[in-house]
């Protein structure tokens, strides 16, 4: 399979690369790093990086980025900047990527336990991920040609624990090795709208 | 308890006016009903309702509208639509109330069962709502004051059949007096962060 990997150069990305990399061509993509560059905010943006990288038979999101702030702090711009990133972002993938993704292809996005487990300063991670979750299992039922589209889940990365063990004191971090397994489960399987928890 | 309904003049609102009105002050609000005018879409309008109201134990939001078109067709800006009203919307609710609702007090949001079950065309619908109930769950670890906050979710009124019945085919719809049974659950007991499915 030819398959994009969007934030390919990530802390999550680099596993995913590594664990498809073994049986696939991977194409990789972001801001400033891979084959092509992209950036999610922009519409224009992406779909440039469809017409350069041509049919692919899956498409990974690894990028997303959103702010962190107490609750009572946080404002509207905060939370349309997050919306516009890591929502949006995957959104747009989606949209300007179905022509480009072959048959019975797959898109596999990326929330994280913050869904369904909120911490302190998180409330617009809480957010966003939910509304990509609920956004995966509307789209599924109505991509066309079989394309299919999941979203993987992780816990808190072993590989970002340096950054942010405050946090998460208690999560059990899991390493981008085995949330990069929830990728491949996707791509590999044949399952629509599901939410891989890795945790 | 002197309690705040917003949309108390809607097919949902009206259900909740009568179970909480029987035992409790109801404030009604929309954009054009009720006690006192707002417009959840606009943050000065929010702040204005509040101080006019003062000081309430429970905040009900039975508002929330967005968009549906088919997956293919759905624009960045009915994405946005949706996400402005129904989720910023009740987002802008719960900040400028917070300083405003009694200790002890709640918010009790509004969603549906798209989040989980999607139909065709109803994509911005499950963002949105998926958006707004794991907002919930983020809020309610971090509201001070004791406030607790939860989110109702019902199926597809009985009461609307007439215009959705096309798009809920299958869908076992339940009376609006019984989802209103929800939020008084939400607003007369002590649970916060809770998802309260009618369906
Ligand atoms: N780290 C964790 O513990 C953890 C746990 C659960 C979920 N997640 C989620 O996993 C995703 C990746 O996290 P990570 O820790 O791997 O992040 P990361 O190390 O910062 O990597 C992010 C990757 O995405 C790219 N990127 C960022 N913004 C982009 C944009 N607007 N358009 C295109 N590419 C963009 C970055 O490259 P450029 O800078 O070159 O664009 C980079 O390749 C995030 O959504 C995060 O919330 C992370
Ligand atoms: N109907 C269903 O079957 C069903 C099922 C599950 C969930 N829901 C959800 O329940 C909520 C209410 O649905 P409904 O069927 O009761 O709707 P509805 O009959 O159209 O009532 C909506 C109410 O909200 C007010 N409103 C609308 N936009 C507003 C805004 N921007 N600011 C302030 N008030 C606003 C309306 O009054 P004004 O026009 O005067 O502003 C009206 O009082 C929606 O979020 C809907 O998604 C409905």
């Amino acid at each position: 399979m030819k398959i994009l990997i969007v934030g390919a150069n990530g802390t999550l990305g680099k596993a995913i690369a590594v664990e498809l990399g073994a049986r696939h061509e991977i194409v990789g993509a972001s801001r400033s790093h891979g084959d092509v560059r992209v950036d999610l905010r922009n519409m224009a943006s992406v779909e440039a990086m469809f017409r350069d990288v041509g049919p692919v038979d899956a498409v990974i999101s690894a990028a997303g980025k959103v702010p962190f702030a107490p609750l009572g702090e946080l404002t509207e711009a905060q939370y349309l900047e997050g919306l516009q990133d890591k929502l949006l972002g995957q959104i747009r993938l989606v949209g300007a990527g179905t022509p480009h993704v072959r048959d019975g292809g797959s898109f596999t996005l990326i929330t994280g336990i913050l869904t369904e487990q909120p911490i302190l300063a998180g409330a617009v991670a809480s957010t966003v991920n939910g509304a990509v979750e609920a956004f995966t299992r509307a789209a599924a039922i109505e991509l066309p040609r079989g394309i299919r589209i999941n979203v993987v889940s992780p816990n808190v990365l072993t590989e970002a624990m340096h950054a942010y063990a405050p946090y998460f004191r208690g999560f059990e971090p899991v390493s981008a090795a085995r949330a990069a397994m929830a990728f491949s489960r996707s791509v590999e399987g044949r399952q629509t709208g599901q939410v891989y928890k890795v945790w």
